[in-house]
């Protein structure tokens, strides 16, 4: 065996397309166990643990934790494209683990905080609140939208899920109210989702299109690289309104959870726009809530790098519930 | 003496125009020590106080704990028209309590969840979840609109603040496109505290008389007594768009919150509006999400009528910390 029994925990990332699995010992992970399995070469959740404890030498793990891209409710978890079991009893049954824990994956990345890589994280806004721990906010940009709150209670972090991507758009210029009507006309009722998000940017797109003769439906990838590449005004308008929409979302979800300790903008899609939020106003539109633009002026916002952050933040909570 | 000395605590909430005070043994309110202070009669938090624990014969208690219509910060309370000094410093030097706490009003009034009599509980939606000791979700609506999530933590009740009253109104139907023009041209920028509060109402009222020759300003009980009395259409479809409005905003502070084991209303215009919720199609709103209309059905809606319920959820509150 080439790991010492009950010594070690396994924690994996379940994503739309990806399971990540790996070992951490204590709030550590170990890099070089960090595996990635493609989700569709494998029939089950179980299917992969198992494969993955055999390639570390059959591993007997003391605890197991998994993050998944979807929302988790009574230890049990749902995704859509994915008809994979994931429960708490299939864990334990793949992991042996004596200790199990399902965590959203937004919720996994919360835990993450505070011990991940000081480059993994680049400043966006310098916020002006002093206040060093009290509440963080995670935002996640990728194939849905949603945030979660990290809480510093006196009796530890608490991350409670949400599922923020399904209210109201916000509505605050004339093109927002154009923007509304539209979606109001193709999905009934028009959410955070569908503009901020990978299909949001295409939206947004097509959106920006509109009269444009023999305009072509682009991936939110090629949308990006054609905005940076200055060669598609449709392109460059669409990622100029995705910004702005998420400095307003942004703004109104702050105000209600309070981050004094800042805002940290996670997922495939938030990496990507991430270096373009300066030049098409994320600041302005984060701070444009009337009599409190001065006290936007308290919130930090910073995007997360790291693509192990989940981990990472499974290996965080899994240590820190032996110890409460 | 009339009471023997560190066997009560002092509650008080401090609203706009009123402190009421009162003695709590564990948490349990003395009904016949609630004593009410005109605001404006007194110079001080002290000045209060000092009279109360006299009336009491000079009791002598043991911990101390204030709610307040207003933001707390750091011990550091602060209110609109009201320039009392609000603090740790100054509540413990008023009640000479040995132990202190301020908790915004919401904040207070979450904490009296599961010690209220149940005749102040009057059910609106009954929804389908049937998780019972999960998170809540507090709807202040009075002078300002405000939410407090309550949450059951492995480790007791966490109510974090927030300030969502002034997050941007959702805008839903042709009519809201109007409203929000209008908030516009007179604001800034619409917040939902906009149109869900005293003024909130008063300002829809002004929305809906737009053209009508003679419109008189009336104040927000008036406008209810008028709708109620059928004698003002104005008043009539003033009423009915808050209620609409206030079936959005709590559905998607529902979904930010994921309160299932109920979304609470408190508050005097709540009290003056929930008889009004089913009639004017509160329900629909709430649940109009596009694909998640079914999930919405899963919430409990109630109104709470206890005046003093910020003052048990203080006593609660006093006892819950001294046993952590």
């Amino acid at each position: 065996m080439a790991h010492a029994p009950n010594t070690l925990n396994l924690v994996a990332d379940i994503g739309g397309t990806n399971t990540r699995v790996a070992l951490a010992r204590g709030k550590m992970l170990l890099p070089e166990t960090v595996t990635k399995y493609k989700n569709t070469a494998h029939s089950s959740l179980q299917d992969v643990l198992k494969k993955f404890i055999q390639e570390q030498g059959g591993v007997d793990t003391s605890a197991a934790c998994i993050a998944i891209a979807g929302p988790v409710r009574n230890g049990q978890a749902s995704m859509t494209n994915l008809d994979w079991e994931i429960d708490l009893e299939t864990l334990a049954d793949a992991s042996k683990a004596e200790n199990t824990a399902i965590l959203n994956d937004l919720q996994a990345q919360g835990h993450a905080l505070g011990h991940l890589p000081p480059e993994s994280e680049t400043q966006i806004i310098h916020g002006t609140s002093i206040e060093k721990e009290t509440t963080r906010m995670m935002v996640g940009l990728g194939t849905g939208f949603n945030i979660a709150p990290v809480f510093e209670t006196p009796n530890g972090r608490f991350i409670p899920p949400s599922e923020s991507g399904h209210i109201s758009l916000p509505i605050n210029t004339e093109m927002d109210r154009k923007l509304s009507a539209h979606f109001d006309a193709q999905f009934g009722f028009p959410t955070i989702e569908h503009a901020l998000s990978g299909n949001g940017l295409e939206n947004l797109y097509n959106f920006h299109c509109c009269g444009v003769e023999g305009a072509a439906h682009k991936n939110a990838a090629t949308i990006v690289a054609d905005c940076e590449a200055g060669i598609d005004p449709a392109a460059t308008r669409a990622v100029r309104h995705f910004v702005q929409i998420l400095g307003s979302v942004c703004g109104d979800l702050a105000l209600v959870q309070l981050p004094f300790s800042g805002i940290y903008l996670v997922g495939g899609v938030s990496r990507a726009i991430a270096p373009h939020l300066s030049e098409f106003g994320f600041l302005d539109a984060f701070r444009a809530k009337g009599r409190f633009e001065d006290f936007m002026n308290s919130f930090s916002v910073a995007a997360i790098s790291d693509d192990f952050a989940a981990l990472t933040g499974c290996a965080a909570y899994l240590e820190s519930s032996a110890h409460a």
